[in-house]
Formats: structure tokens, sequence, C-alpha cells
């Protein structure tokens, strides 16, 4: 018999079952459900037609207002609202208040709500995030969570895997960010439909969890299921003094199948730009640097983290942002917030021309602080570039890793970072 | 021939008079226009129409993108961009861009770019802050600021003055916006319509700039053309070291002539709180302890600065945001910001649970971050609590000064901040 991927053997724990296939459709415990103040209020509405009387287990489904917060408008005012009453209601532990939140994935690992191995569902597209501490997550819709905050259950069709090696060391500025750049743009943004990706060799055994979390992160821009990094050692240090509940590390047997190996020698790579509209119309850095740009934003769940922020504040360092240029600063969480305050971070993109925000999902996704004007052209850590994405249907986006963004702040167009050292 | 207040001396200068009478149509020079990213779109369509070539002084025409930026939506956007290609096709100095900026007035008094004896306008009804400097300046409509945008003149009908004479030891907890709430609360809100209200006595002489700044920014609230304090040696050590152009000091002769005087003892005072939905409807912060609340929020042109920052920090000391209960703090610049990570007061914040955002009017004027859904209440130390204000027109704004709404924070409903201490 036929080894299973990490992705498998996660499905199959979860189904209890010895072994799953690819294509079966399965029934799936969760360990943990997830709703946002954009995708919940649907869920709650279906959740309350369900017509049972509490949630599955109060501790595991977590509500998150980040999209519109602090709020933009009534009708996210009220969407917040409804967040907030169902977790009363529900007495939810893990409800997170507005100046006690964050971006959704970059709280959850934080919070050490979620740990490899785990099987999580969320009502938001990017929930594949936590495929860097080797879980398997994946984004549903409203009504799927509606069910799921019911029973704890959920039901899936097992994916296809493909195997992603990457030899090579990385080149000083590249990361996490320029990894799933890349690849998208070689396999393109419907080049693992419905497929879990499954990112190995030693470059990535050489990342942080933040850069991990960054590419699992992107997995759904190439249409994939999941996006997943067996655990290690470096698994191991993030997760042992945040974890709340027990993990298990699965990893892939040497036999499992795969539908596809892509090899990529990661050595020669430069930092990747996304040119709009599309995450797969990649460039390298150097080939994108007569690009004007109008806002940089710094944040979001792919690239939030405080070691983005680090890599931000290094480029940054005696630097102005451009006169013509703003530069936003969105940390993921309070927690992140806090410490790059305490970094001296924060100090450091204000006395820049930055502006610092609360966390908030908000330009990511054009929601609010930080939205484009018709013509504008934006570059971002952040994980779409589609038409419309950060505002005016008529303005553009550009996507790139911190150190790229930081760069091209200073210089006012697209830069590579080694254009202000 | 009988004395003259310090408005009328201010307005004679400008008009190139000896002296003035209150009721009197004059055309006065202006020292500083100011404009906004909501009514400078207005003004920069009028100022198009009327042909001319230029600004009248490219120094002295001030724009400041402070009321939906970073941007809620494409619509704010647009008025930004407005804004900012006005600047640049008129080569501003002072055009504050996002990350570089402030709540317009907090930013102009830190910049030096008003000062005592100044004549300045500006679309906004709190222009009148600057008369905690000993200016004279005042809110006027879009198409005013355009034609002072071209001119370097406005026309004014000179205001008859009320002189306030406050006598007694400030109560601890007690500042300047209790005063000013105190005597919106004794003479309504249309208790000095068109009026200039003098701000004098022994307990104006020992207040900070910043607090005379916040009574000034208040006038308004009662109807007043002005509000004003004789500058002295506290006003000579704020404007020494920021001053862009020279400034000079008018103090009202002692027989000038005033419609009304109105003497208050501040020593028995305690923290004011205007209830919905008029900033007239003051109470003692002891009379106001049984009304729970759902969101506060500390920021805004009145109370935005450093000493609010520090009031509302030393209040919050050892304590936490109450769960039910959203707290925004929003330092009123950039500079404001800065001194506030450096004193360590943003990690306080953070750590109370606050969320601290980048300096905008946002939720002061229902316009973003921190919008009120049906039925919310919150309490603000911003300047205004009219009906729907602040988000849904069934919602509610309470006012009162930093250390108020700081222990106001903790305790989840109003309270007096000794309940914390």
């Amino acid at each position: 018999m036929m080894g299973m991927t990490i992705t498998e053997k996660i499905l199959a724990a979860h189904a209890g079952m010895d072994r799953v296939e690819p294509g079966q459709l399965i029934n799936v415990k969760v360990d943990l459900v997830l709703g946002n103040d954009i995708t919940a209020p649907v869920a709650i509405r279906e959740f309350d037609r369900i017509g049972v009387e509490s949630v599955w287990d109060r501790d595991r489904v977590v509500l998150v207002p980040d999209h519109f917060v602090p709020n933009k408008d009534i009708m996210s005012a009220e969407q917040a609202k409804q967040l907030r009453e169902f977790a009363h209601k529900h007495r939810l532990t893990n409800y997170f208040e507005v100046g006690r939140m964050g971006v959704e994935h970059c709280l959850l690992p934080e919070q050490g709500l979620v740990g490899p191995g785990d099987l999580v569902i969320g009502a938001d597209s990017h929930t594949c995030t936590y495929g860097g501490l080797g879980a398997f997550s994946t984004g549903v819709g409203s009504t799927d969570l509606a069910a799921a905050m019911a029973l704890g259950e959920t039901w899936l069709k097992v994916p296809e895997s493909i195997k992603f090696i990457f030899n090579g060391e990385l080149p000083k500025w590249v990361g996490g960010k320029d990894l799933i750049l890349y690849i998208i743009g070689q396999i393109g943004v419907d080049g693992a439909l419905y497929m879990a990706m499954e990112f190995t060799g030693p470059s990535i055994a050489a990342l942080s969890i933040d850069g991990r979390m960054t590419m699992a992160n992107m997995a759904i821009e190439a249409g994939a299921k999941n996006g997943i990094v067996a655990p290690d050692e470096i698994t191991r240090r993030y997760v042992e003094n945040r974890a709340k509940r027990p993990y298990t590390f699965y990893q892939s047997d040497p036999d499992a199948n795969y539908t596809q190996v892509i090899e990529i020698d990661v050595s020669k790579l430069e930092p990747q730009v996304a040119f709009p509209h599309l995450p797969e119309n990649t460039r390298p850095v150097s080939e994108a640097t007569d690009v004007a740009i109008d806002q940089v934003v710094i944040g979001s769940c792919t690239n939030g983290r405080l070691s983005d922020l680090q890599l931000a504040a290094e480029v940054l360092k005696g630097h102005r942002v451009s006169d013509n240029l703003r530069l936003l600063v969105i940390p993921g969480t309070q927690e992140i917030y806090l410490q790059a305050v305490k970094e001296g971070l924060v100090e450091q993109f204000i006395n820049a021309g930055a502006a610092v925000s609360t966390p908030t999902c908000g330009p990511c996704l054009g929601g609010h602080m930080g939205i484009l004007a018709k013509g504008e052209r934006a570059l971002a850590t952040t994980n779409r570039n589609f038409v419309g994405r950060m505002g005016h249907p008529e303005s553009e986006v550009y996507l790139c890793n911190p150190a790229v963004a930081a760069a091209s702040a200073v210089l006012g167009r697209i830069a590579a970072p080694w254009e202000v050292e």
C-alpha cells in the first residue's frame, strides 16, 4: 500500500479513517472554526436557522473582527456588533475585541489556537495560512462555517498533492513571499486548483515560521485547497510555549503520491514583484524598477508579522519616505504592534514619515485605511492584486516582500532593497 | 474713546484701521488659510472658477488631509487626490501628506504656522482653536476659503465680546475641557452666537496652552465666532521655538467693551460630562456614573494633544480596558504619536487593550475608525455629540476630558478618575 502525504494523514486522522485517497469525499472533525466581521454575520444567521441551542465548543469557535475595524461605517459597525453579541450569548472564550485583536491569520498562530496536525476551517480564503505550522487549514463559505459552528464537523474532498522542492540558499532580501510569488508565476493562479501545495526541501527547512506562513497563506492564490510545510524543530520552537491544545507532527511518507513534483533552485532568485492584475504576473524586482507608485502598504495576514516589520525597518534605516508617496505600516496584531514599539520600529517608521495604524485588514481588500483613487498605484506586501482590489477599478496593485516595499517607499518607485543600501 | 478687546485689536490691525466696532463689516488681510480633505475640494473647484493663475501665497495656503485618511473609500481617496494635485500644482510648502500630518488644529500650532496676533481662517468650524494662542481664528465656508486662497483677504463682521473670568485653583482632574463644557452648559449652544468668547482670570493664567486651545476649540459649540485667550509667558514659551513668522501679543484694554461679563469660581468644579445630544447638556461626572458605554475615544482637535494622552495614561496605569468596551486612542499628530511612543504611553495603551491609530479626525465626525452601531454609546474627548454624530442615528455620544474617558474605559461606564485611583 502506497504511503500518504502529510495532508492525507491529517485528513484521515480527522475522518477517523486509516487512510484517504485524493478525490474521496470525507466527513471530518474540525479542531477550530473561524469567522470574521464580514463572514461571521452570514454564518450567525444560518446558525440561528439551524436551531441548535449552543455552539459545538465555546473554546473552538473563534470570532475576530478584523476587516473593517475600528469600524469604517454604520454597516460595518452593525456587523461587528453581531459578532460581539453572538460571542457574548455563547460565552465564546476566543472572541477578540478591537484593541485586543489582530488580523485573524496573524492572531491565531500567535495565540496558540492553531498547531501542527490541526484541521481548521475558516470563513476566509486565507485560512490556509496555518499550513505553515503543519496544519491542514482551508477557507470555507459562511454556510459551511455555520454548520461547523453547530457540529464541529465539515465535509471535504481529499485534494491531490503537488510537491515543491526548494533547493539552495536563499539570497539576501529573498524570503517566503518571493518563493510563493515565484511558483505562482510558474504554475499560474489556477496551477494548483483544489490541490494541496506541499513545500519541502532545504530552503524551506531553513525558513522561519513567519516565512512558511506567508507561503501557505498564498497557496489559495494558485487555487489550492491548502498549502503545507511539514513541522520540524523550527515549528516546535514556535508552538511549544504557545499551544493551547496538544498537537501532532505529521510527515509525508517517502512513497507518498504526488500529482506533480516541481524542483526550484532558489540560489539565484531575486525578490519577486507581481504586476497587475494577477499574482501570477511576476517579475524579478530588477525588471520592475521603472514603475512609479503612490502608496506602499506593509502589513496583512501575508506579511504583517514582526519579522516583516523588522525587515522593512532595516531597509528604511536612515531614509525618509518619498514626498509623493504614502507608506502605511499595519502591524498584524496588538502583540506585534507592542513588540514593534518596544524594539523601536514604530519610532523609526514614524520618523521616516510612515502612517502606523492599529491592526486591521483594511487596505488589503479595499476595505478602508488606504483606498486608492482612480489611476493610483500601490505596492503592497498583501496577497491579491485583482482589478480594483484596493480601491478604484482603474487603480493598480503590485505585490512584493517587505524589503522591496520599504525600498520602494524611499525611492517613490518600485525598487530593489540594494538600491538604498 | 473706549478701549478695545483683544479680538477687536487683531481685527483692526488686519483691516488696516485704528479701531473697529462690533457689528462693523470689515475687509481683512489673513495670515494663513486652511482647508482639509472635506472642504478644500469644494474650495479648489471655486478657486479654479475664479481664474487666477496662482494662490495668493504658497507658504500660507495650508492643506491638511485629516478627516478621511488613510482613505476610507474611493470617494475620500479622490478628495485627498485633489488636495495633493492642487498642492503640487501650486507648489504649496504646507501640504501635509499621510504619514507626515496630523489633525489640522493640532498640527498648525505645533508646526509654528499660527501664532499670537494672527488672523487665520479655515474651512473647518474648529479653526477657532488658535485663539488659545491669542490669535483670531474662525471657520469659514469653502467659497470664502477659495476667495482667500486667491486674494489673501476675507470679510468679517466684527463680533461683540463676552468676557469670562475664571477664578480659583483648578481641582485635580479638572482642565480646559471641563471649563469650556461648564460654560457651554451655563450659556447654551447659542449662548455666544457670533460673539468673541474671551477667557480670562487667574485659572486661565495657570492653564497650559493645550488647555487653552481645548477651550478656544469649543467656542464654536456655544455659537461663537471665535474664542480667545490673551497671550502671556506660557504662550511665549510655546511659540518662541516654533513660530515660522513674527507674532504680536495683543491684550484687551481695561476699559474695553463687553456685552456680558461672566465670573466662574472653578475651585469646586468637577469634571464635566455633556450628555446627548448637545454639548450644553452638561453634568458633573459624579451625576453621570450610571451610564454604560460601548466605546471610548481619546483624540481629536479638542483633546488629542500630548498632555491629553499623558493624562489618560496616568489614569489607565495598572488597569485594563473593560472587556465589553473598545478604547480608541488617536494621537493628534505624527509628532505627538512619536512622543507618545518615546514616553512609553503607546506601550501602556496597547498593554491596557486599547487600539492606537495613526492621526485622523475619523470617529469624531462619524467619518471612519470607530463608527457606532444602532443603540451604541460612546464617551469621547471630542467636541460634538449631536444626533448621529459618531454613527447610527440611534447611537449616543457623551463628551468629557481624557481623565474621565480613561477611567470610564476601565470601568465600562462613565466614571470619575478618582474611582480608579
